[in-house]
């Protein structure tokens, strides 16, 4: 089946700049809103985590850009992603014409993870690895057939009755990559930038596309590093194993234009 | 059609002592799990919301019963109920082999509510009075034909998209009355007595059954009195509309023979 007699799907992935401003909020939720056709959304929200762990007295650890998950920040984690974060996006795109569903991994056993193991060197605590051949892709098209938005907290769970802190860009790259058999997937991550510069101190030099050959490139020269890794690294995983579409961009320009030929943004190429 | 020609189904709502203690907590996950047919939950929560506000200097404040919810209060119970309680609630069950979808009212605007109006006496706040004639009966049974027992966090939305906190014996009991058409509903509201007492000083005085008549005459005598009033406001609301089941009973005894005959519990009657 090629692309073209498949129907699209977006898969938005937004970041934390996005949700923590009432104004940034509504915007997002106006235009993922108004996108055509079946949609799911992953959220992140760390640093409001942080800003309520900060409160509570629970620090924020990160280990390469991830944070490590100790009993109380898996707490934390589950009331700011899963509760505050998911719900309030959840009543905001009700209330735009869009029902959603809010989601953990652990909803309809929809996205299965292992605990990252523990090495010498770092115990990263609860957190999950998703595990992709499980995922839950008959809910998911359940969810789609009525019209139902899924919208991911980056949260999943180990079936043994406990949840995993999971990073949200994998969560969207890995959902994309089980859901490409099915249906034209066009994933955009969404984050504070216009793409992936090529000079990391000129917001304008955002490239319009990327290939692995550039990525690695850009990554010797150190003009990518830090928490792009990451978020590259599943961008190209979802390029090269069938997602249809793959964009890195500014979430209030991309969405906008999310339909357009030319969105402001990186094209990642398989 | 009569009730024996319905497919049976459970609509459990349990309270914060259930929820506080891990082992209690573990031991009602297995029991609900085990229940046959399609289940629905309904959890509250307060217990925890109130200890995590005394953290954060949210002062819990409560007029007849009823938590006043101010704009931090909101966040905190979006937290804990939406959060914390009802996503463990659901990757538990998913480890006890029930597929479970975590909801607010909000999730496929599956329970909409008003937002209760201010007096010259009391405003309430951001708390919501569901709207019986709008339940989302339809969305509800497709989890049911999925066999994903839908767990209910006390939390509703408006529809303009704010979410509202509303209590979760008024949840069971709406939803358990819109519900009533298509299954055979057994209705249970577990909390930490065996059943509405002839004596309040007396543990072992559960009555057998209640009427209308019988619940007067207790009040009258201020035997029942407190928190238990808009629980059995909402019992009764149920049995006189359709709900072919009420009990009311502490959640070990009672789920353990919810299929017997004589559940050590007190039966509401129409």
């Amino acid at each position: 089946m090629n692309n073209d007699s498949k129907t699209s799907l977006f898969i938005i992935k937004i970041g934390g700049n996005v949700l923590d401003e009432p104004a940034a909020r509504a915007a997002f939720v106006r235009d993922f809103a108004a996108l055509p056709g079946p949609k799911l959304l992953v959220h992140g929200g760390g640093k409001i985590a942080t800003q309520l762990g900060q409160r509570l007295g629970i620090e924020a650890k990160y280990v390469a850009g991830r944070r490590v998950t100790d009993a109380a920040t898996l707490e934390l984690v589950t009331m700011v992603y899963g509760g505050l974060v998911n719900r309030r996006l959840v009543a905001e795109l009700a209330a735009a014409g869009c029902p959603a569903i809010g989601l953990t991994g652990a909803d309809a056993d929809i996205l299965p993870a292992a605990r990252r193991a523990a090495t010498a060197e770092i115990d990263f605590g609860h957190v999950g690895d998703p595990l992709p051949e499980q995922v839950g892709v008959a809910a998911l098209r359940v969810f789609f057939e009525k019209n139902w938005a899924p919208v991911f907290a980056p949260l999943t769970h180990d079936g043994m009755g406990n949840l995993l802190n999971t990073n949200a860009d994998t969560i969207a790259s890995v959902v994309a990559r089980a859901l490409a058999g099915f249906y034209n997937v066009r994933l955009i991550f969404c984050f504070e930038k216009k793409g992936v510069l090529e000079n990391p101190d000129d917001e304008n030099s955002a490239r319009l596309q990327l290939t692995r050959a550039d990525y690695r490139i850009l990554r010797e020269k150190t003009a990518v590093s830090g928490g792009i890794l990451p978020k590259l690294d599943n961008a190209f995983a979802a390029a090269e194993n069938g997602v249809a579409s793959v964009l890195i961009g500014h979430a209030a320009e991309l969405l906008e234009n999310a339909m357009g030929k030319n969105p402001s943004a990186t094209r990642i190429l398989p």
